[in-house]
């Protein structure tokens, strides 16, 4: 295989530098690697369906644009799946939102997942896409650590700590057997709760969304696979007012 | 009462002169009065999930207006419920989407529902929709007519008897015993369902979308409610680059 | 319009003096108009299956005298929907129970409800009911603040502290964020409860179950709209032993 | 053991010579007899909701009389379960009703059942049923032969090969694999069924309801099971109008 | 009738001794009799899928060898209900799951159930089979008292007064109302723990999962029930290698 | 990265030379390779519960040595998902059941699955299946070729008309949007029924399962991931009779 799968991860946010391909380098290999967006209109981060709304028509143009430039496959970095279902209209390739990829692993991985997110305020819009998705008896628990995304970086230390202490809570008291990071700006801190969780005796899988759904997504790819054309038809071009995402 | 409510009714699509607020006149009363908006940006009818992601941003700043301008409810002009939960969260006033309300009055009238709308490339939409609103056990079936939204007014005739036609197959063959009308469009159609349901022998609610939508916004103004903002937070507001909706 | 629509409440027990239609009059308006009947056999206030079974009968008698009085629609004053299913059978105006219908509005107000009611012994009905209108998964919890309902009205002061008790716990510890009044009884009690969940910083819609049902019933009315006869067919008039009921 | 257990069926209907022990005195062994008892106010049969609410009452009791009388268990005749739950709080012998049992039993002995019934108008009631008790996810399909509970008697050839023919079609076009019937005045008809459907390569259980469920009954009460007082509470004792049932 | 309907009871482990008649001995009547046999391959106790999966070849074998000795009904001894499936293909006499058939009872005796088992390790396998017996939303809790099976004889006083302790805690903080034994080994606790209740003032049912369920597999065989064959179709004979189990 | 990721695919049935490890050469890549093993106790094909019990003590065996022997995830060769559960409590290294990957890949491609299996008998085994693994409401139909796993490839020809046929029916009447191949059996043929749907207009994912799993199994592998040991507890030690899988 001459020419490597192509990977897009199309980072929702406008807040520039808030992901860097090289914490994902080491996933690469002989015949994957990785290519990287921003969105151009947009919030700076998403903690609310509003910000998930207004990212939605900067990921369609970057989808597009994406497709256009002969990427294989399409990753949404935000556990809020932004535009997940129109972008899959919009495009052929393969488009995977963490959301929905993490809570279908986790459901193979265990019995009972807890998802472990930011801010009070992503709770509703992360129980509702697990309805959506029809996962939603299988999570035990959404339990969050009160640190807004744009923070994340700067109190590094604090957010794994805390991550580590509500996964434990969810695992003593809620029954739950797999532990989903409950947001993409997490990556990289999941080994450490592992190593936490297994020295307090509980041998359980911590997913980190974007490595596991870029994984994914590659899988998908070398599989042939892409979604359903009968599911998420390709819509009709009609004239817009405002926005220019012409296929 | 001196002042009366006011229910706005924003049209979530750019095609002028699609929605005149004469069709719903005859439902204003001494303390009730309807006015009515459309968006600045986005698509011309909302027939996918990437026509109603391009409503949104333009309903999000119609309903910030709506607010401002003192309105009492509002109404999302379309049956994909464009925008309902970022408008939730954006503002206090109660905001209805016909699609939530209809489907939970349809379980209240009866045991099982269909919807009758316009295209195939919706199916999939208002399937996910019963699904999120908790009553897909309830939805007997979805219809199609096969009439795009912006042909319907131009075959009026065609339109209604495939309706009736399929709201009867529906009733005969699905168990169906109420009838949505699966499009804002479909205003007005009502009765003639209904009539032609009663002369083949079946008493069944045929549910308008519009006027169901906006007595049902004016009975929950009238009762003080308003969504809960522990649900629908209000968002932070962050810096947006591309839209200006600032609270 | 010239005449004024007449929302019938019936109040399925035998204790006199216990509904007001007073505390419901500033609901009126210049199409609107409330009016009232109890019944005549059956239990003095409904706290169990067997109560809710043997005001049944009773109600049917009222809901029948009702339309011949040419109400408009039906609401039977009990969180327990005594009767709702074969009134429904029995008449053509609209049915509405509260239970029903606030289990609706909450499921639209927000994502999830508690229901705080009077006794332990109606928490199997109220649990029951939740799972019959398909909203199970949406009831955060059921409270219970250990009054009977025939000493609501001496014990109003602690009535209501008691409510707003419970109130804030299903808000902290079930993740409620909205709240249903379990008992029509409760009639009033919504504004303190709101006031106080405020208070501690909840901006939570209180659902008082007379006034919401009484509205809605009117919205129904105004957009024409009443049960299905497919769902709820009238009933074959046979023989009846110790009932009087014919229609 | 020198005392027979008396498991006493009541038949909620005012309709004498509808039920003749002698059609299940086949059932009754060294340690097990059965009594009987009608309703002295109600319907003359069930077939609505309507029917079903006046019913309850007769049944209530009739219950508490049986239990006065000291029988081990009762089984309300009819596949409505009217009274089921009041009943149950009424008295502390175990009370079946033959639709909950049946829908349990035909669950344990296959994979989805279809239930063949007598009228249109019984369908939602059967299907609310399916769904109350848990069920409704194993419901083939309900199929009805169209025939009046009166009539039954009169017409049972037409009535069975009805039947067998509505059983045909719900296990060649429905998946069914077990066949509930739901009418307890099918009584007798389950083994031409049977035998019909065997003759058809089909070896599908034909669930007889009142044979079923009397021997169900018989069962808990050799176990000495009952059910929960914490899910069915003995009602307080409240002055009741129209009605003489003091416990 | 002569002769006496055989019920065989098949402990799927092949520890002798751990299941002793005389202890059910008190169930038999004039029809009804009991047997027993052990298996001869697999694991020694129950507590996990991979004893229960060892267990299953064994109890085929047993199976086939009971039906040819003319038994009326079989009954697996172990709440993991190890080959119920495809014991149900091999053999036409009714065969019972304590397991599938305790939920079922438990969901007729009140709206939610407890069970209390032996081990942490035994949860998920007995909250999935709640899941496949469609009764996991009336699933309270699953409760562990944290003694082998192996140890339970030994340990008989501790056992019961942790089981008593474990009942209390579901039906207090977990809603529960009734009890199911989680684990056979615990046959003749039931007694105890249900004065325990009583003595707290809970009238709850605490089912004792071989009592129950022999005495409902004699309800089958007398009203003539046996599994659908069309759900439980019998095997295609094709060479086995490693074992022989020939039809 | 040296050395090669190894999954391991272990056929569960006894007929050798029906898996070829060539089919799936292609999908091996610079750090992927794949291993084959087929068990020496079982069916010689697995069309049945019966066949499916006999298929997992074998499988066991073979799954403790492929962990011993270094691999890195293990694949079981058969939509029964034989043994997927106790082998993930055995084993350390990811476990893929294809029928449990496959449900879940298609509800990320879609919004409704059908699945093409073989022979009627399998029908009840991946309905239940599709329940146990939390996609029932997404399962449209299951279709069947009506030939026997062992006449599979002597009758390819036959075999790829008919899973066509079924496709298309599942797609037209049952709205099907995504199809899965219901038995590794079928490997190959995905491309054909692609081609064949899409000649007919329908754009709609084919899954092969084994492809698809094994390279979900190598995107687990890379990321990192195995199955949770809250969930999969090890089993504890205990003397077996009749088997030898000591760990």
């Amino acid at each position: 295989m001459a020419r490597k799968f192509d990977i897009r991860l199309i980072t929702p946010v406008t807040t520039t530098g808030i992901r860097d391909l090289a914490e994902i380098a080491h996933l690469e290999s002989a015949d994957l690697g990785f290519s990287h967006s921003m969105i151009d209109i947009g919030p700076p981060s998403i903690e609310s369906e509003f910000d998930d709304a207004l990212a939605v028509p900067g990921t369609l143009a970057k989808a597009l644009q994406a497709e256009r430039e002969g990427v294989d496959a399409i990753v949404i970095d935000c556990m809020a799946d932004p535009g997940l279902k129109p972008v899959r209209e919009l495009v052929k390739v393969p488009v995977l939102g963490p959301s929905e990829t993490c809570m279908h692993l986790a459901s193979m991985l265990g019995h009972r997942f807890s998802i472990v997110t930011v801010l009070e305020s992503v709770r509703p819009l992360l129980g509702n896409l697990a309805r959506a998705y029809g996962v939603a008896d299988r999570l035990a628990s959404l339990e969050v650590v009160d640190i807004p995304v744009l923070e994340l970086h700067a109190r590094l230390e604090e957010v794994q700590e805390a991550l580590a202490e509500k996964a434990l809570l969810a695992v003593r008291h809620q029954h739950a057997d797999v532990i989903v990071l409950g947001c993409t700006g997490f990556l990289g801190c999941a080994d450490r709760i592992s190593r936490r969780l297994l020295a307090e005796g509980y041998d359980i899988p911590v997913i980190d969304p974007i490595p596991a759904t870029v994984l994914m997504a590659a899988g998908m790819v070398r599989a042939g696979l892409r979604h359903s054309k009968k599911a998420y038809a390709t819509p009709v071009i009609k004239p817009l007012i405002g926005f220019t995402i012409d296929r």
